[in-house]
């Protein structure tokens, strides 16, 4: 247990800040004390490092993370339902198009995830996203084969990704691990698609002497 | 051979932005036949392609599009090099960090480099992006273990990607499909993990049924 001073110490959260999480509901409260003190514990530490984790990280507007917080805090709704709410959070809104472009690129995506066996709501978020970046590459005149992104997002996801989110621990712990892997990961793997082509460029084409 | 009010059907550039890009230099002047009329070509074509990808996809600004035209223009720059002036400028900017932690993460990222044989310039911006996201990773309690990404991203770049990029054609047409490639199968790639995301929780823990 520890005063509002040191949650903001051991949690590197300003005070004043912890106190607008207070304020704003994203932050339970603690174990009133007296008028002016409260208690605080280990679950105020782990939702201030899920608040940052949206926040500096997923990079969250507060009404998404007030929503994530509502499922988190809900203790009905199960756990696939509680990280469906934060992942799609972290979505680009796609509308759906009107045009042929679209409805053909919408049935290639239906039929990628058929071929996987992927269980995936009809109106999950990525699917209008993926559909969107296909129209566009082939409106690029792009040739637009997803096939190996979508094996190697299988392998990934399956054998390493999924079994860093612990689901049986606090709700707040699991939706934070999601949301960083997520997006951490996959800003290393943007990264790293980028040294190995630059590797491959000076592989194939032969790196001038004059760049050293 | 064609007349700019052609060129700018063809394209699909509305003939103002057209005229810019004309007085700003990153469209080459056609051939001048008389005071008033010039005639654009096949070349003008692809440039415009190339300006179209660069800015509505690479999302670069007009300075940074003007340095890569002007490594597509030079014909004495080895290709390697044009290619990596594009690809640098789609790298976000990281400045390196004077911590420790900061020399433990380049160091590993040297490491990773090594390990696979990579060819990459000692100041590749993505090596300092790597650095800055396992520097966040670890402050923020990861594991951070980029072997299984690095793994997946050396197989899709070597067997995949960098084939897609025509090496010996023009010019315009090897850095379009570089930039092209890059930023979008990247989007592609972020869509189809969180549907594999959703799947996989939905494997592991039970679809509610009221969600449907």
């Amino acid at each position: 247990m520890m005063r509002i001073s040191e949650l903001s110490a051991r949690s590197g959260v300003a005070l004043p800040t912890v106190k607008y999480y207070l304020r704003e509901g994203l932050l339970h409260p603690g174990e009133q004390l007296a008028a002016t003190r409260a208690d605080y514990d280990d679950s105020h530490l782990r939702r201030l490092r899920l608040i940052r984790a949206l926040l500096e990280v997923g990079k969250l507007p507060v009404a998404g993370i007030k929503q994530i917080i509502a499922a988190v805090e809900d203790e009905t709704m199960p756990v696939h339902r509680m990280l469906g709410t934060a992942q799609y959070a972290l979505s680009p809104a796609v509308a759906p198009e009107a045009s042929e472009a679209w409805e053909q690129a919408a049935a290639e995506v239906d039929d990628l995830v058929d071929e996987y066996g992927w269980d995936i709501h009809a109106r999950a978020p990525a699917r209008a996203e993926l559909t969107e970046i296909l129209v566009r590459m082939r409106h690029l005149g792009m040739k637009a084969d997803l096939r190996p992104y979508a094996e190697a997002a299988n392998r990934l996801v399956t054998e390493v990704e999924m079994s860093k989110v612990p689901f049986d621990g606090p709700r707040d712990a699991a939706v934070e691990a999601l949301v960083l892997g997520t997006v951490l990961y996959g800003r290393a793997f943007d990264a790293l698609r980028r040294l190995v082509q630059e590797s491959e460029s000076a592989h194939l084409l032969g790196r001038p002497a004059a760049q050293g």
